[in-house]
């Protein structure tokens, strides 16, 4: 099975799951506009999880690359399940994000979805290894990381800081109804290195 | 100006305005996921507006084409403006949908952000031409809107109906302190012609 | 056990709930901020399921009367249930709204928390009954009765049609983290008779 | 003019408002559900900005006090001019929160809807002055406040801490649409002095 589309948002039930986590396709399609991808862009999904938002990346990067690491094993498989059945090319590493990104040479973006509580010294390895241009993207769930997500791009010096909330609910068809489905709110900060 | 990448989510700012509305950013990349653009597909874009969706459509369709159609002088005016600022063609169509639609021989996709009260009717024609798995995503902000373009979809024959709405908050730097606005909430509907 | 305090919200988890839906406090809060109930007020709610507006109604009404009208037979035990531990005095009706409301002279506060597929002549009959100020909410959770309570409203002559969509989130502790979780989306509607 | 209903929620309009930001009537009627109020409780308002939740308070608590601390002189002059046309007794504070609430004995419920930066000093005076079993809600618009509302509560000692969002959306008539438009998301917070 291949994705065709050129615009992110795969629908979530075509992703292998498991009980991993993942980010709803709504969510991703605004968490992918805030990465602004190019072509050519180098790519890090930091906490990748089921690989959902590195897959999105892997099919608008075709000249660059997409390198999804994880700590948990469940996820690398799923990752690794997910990116053949869409046949993207993905590099999997598997460990922790703080010493996996010190084997990376750099990136263009780099998206956190998960920091197994070392938050801050990720998003300062980030901050070394982007390029000029490079950008951000965080996800939270949580009020802790959304506080210090924003405190810590302060810090370490990123711009253009940007904070959103999403709040979806989904119609699901009940007879001849409707019925709004609300999921978690999720919020997507990102920053620049200038 | 030119939008290198290559997700959608043009920042709003980007945009001439004027005081026509605008879809937002967030709004706007999750339509664009809904709409599953190709490199080839054939977009319309019903009450255009501002051409901000036309303009992120045409980014993507670069072997199809995309239609804008306004009633509004004055949006006709920001939609040339916008499409020659970002460099991206548009054939833009100034008057009423439900008889424009006519005189346009087919499509794959069609967005339809305003209707000027001519919903259904602009539906159906919209079926009517739209080719085999092809895709009619429908943005509303009112309740009217949003139960009619359920009940229209549903009668009209469209499969795979999907209904979500999108509540985005955006936070504003006051000082250290990161102020929550909230934008109104959008519904974001679509179905197939299968 | 009784609830001693004076603004509506009773706790969730102090309702018997069984697998009856129940408004939510936050949302029970809201709904009965647009009852504007007094003292006097003789209430009706329609489609009680669990009693919890009933019995925040019947806290406040204590020169009035609240009648809770249900159709399910587990929904009228878990009234009978709930309004015994928290020690307030309902009327409980098992049976069809649309025939029950035609045996209570009249009222001056109407909830309709659920209408069996008959909201049209529900509301119709309310509207009868209920005295010269008097004030009907509608809870709805599809984006049906959504719009044809707001239709209803027009149709039958109320007046001060109020309508607001109401989404909550609720910080749940894990760890030192606060993980916010979403609750489906709910529209809360008014009017009143003039 | 009065307000003679006995549920929290009195209309937005009903408040002389000048300049000042007003917690809106939904979020006023779940923030007073949080602070579980009793008729002779004693209450204080910190921040009370146009004393829009200290005068729903005020008509709660008629065996009790209630006291509003303001540090602006326009709020000031709104909040007695709000008290005197609901005919409600408020005991009315100008200065810092810091100081002021020193003057006072103790208290059963604390609002606090602004800190002017001192945050934690009011929340720190406030568990020292509340009785067993008060409690403490805190309004928050920004996410910097909202993470520190809930570090300072459990530092402090508070139990049963309790985190809301609310986002609500009011639709607005437009001939025959019912358009939503958005409030800013608000954060109550609550804990309890056991």
């Amino acid at each position: 099975m291949k994705w065709k589309y050129k615009t992110p948002g795969i629908r979530d039930d075509l992703f292998i799951r498991g009980k991993v986590p993942m980010t709803k396709e709504e969510v991703r399609a605004v968490t992918l506009s805030k990465l602004r991808l190019e072509e050519a862009s180098m790519m890090v999904d930091v906490g990748a999880g089921t690989g959902s938002i590195a897959i999105e990346a892997a099919h608008i990067c075709t000249k660059g690359k997409v390198i999804a690491i994880e700590r948990n094993i469940e996820g690398i498989e799923l990752i690794k399940k997910n990116s053949e059945q869409f046949g993207v090319p993905l590099e999997i590493v598997h460990g922790k994000a703080a010493e996996k990104l010190k084997e990376i040479e750099g990136f263009d973006r780099v998206m956190i979805g998960g920091s197994g509580g070392e938050l801050a010294d990720i998003m300062k390895l980030c901050y070394e290894k982007l390029s000029r241009e490079g950008i951000c993207v965080i996800n939270c769930i949580t009020i802790e990381t959304l506080y210090e997500s924003i405190e810590n791009l302060k810090e370490i010096g990123f711009s253009q800081i940007d904070v959103v909330s999403v709040n979806i609910a989904r119609g699901k068809a009940l007879g001849r109804y409707t019925l709004m489905e609300g999921l978690n709110p999720i919020y997507i900060i990102s920053g620049i290195k200038e």
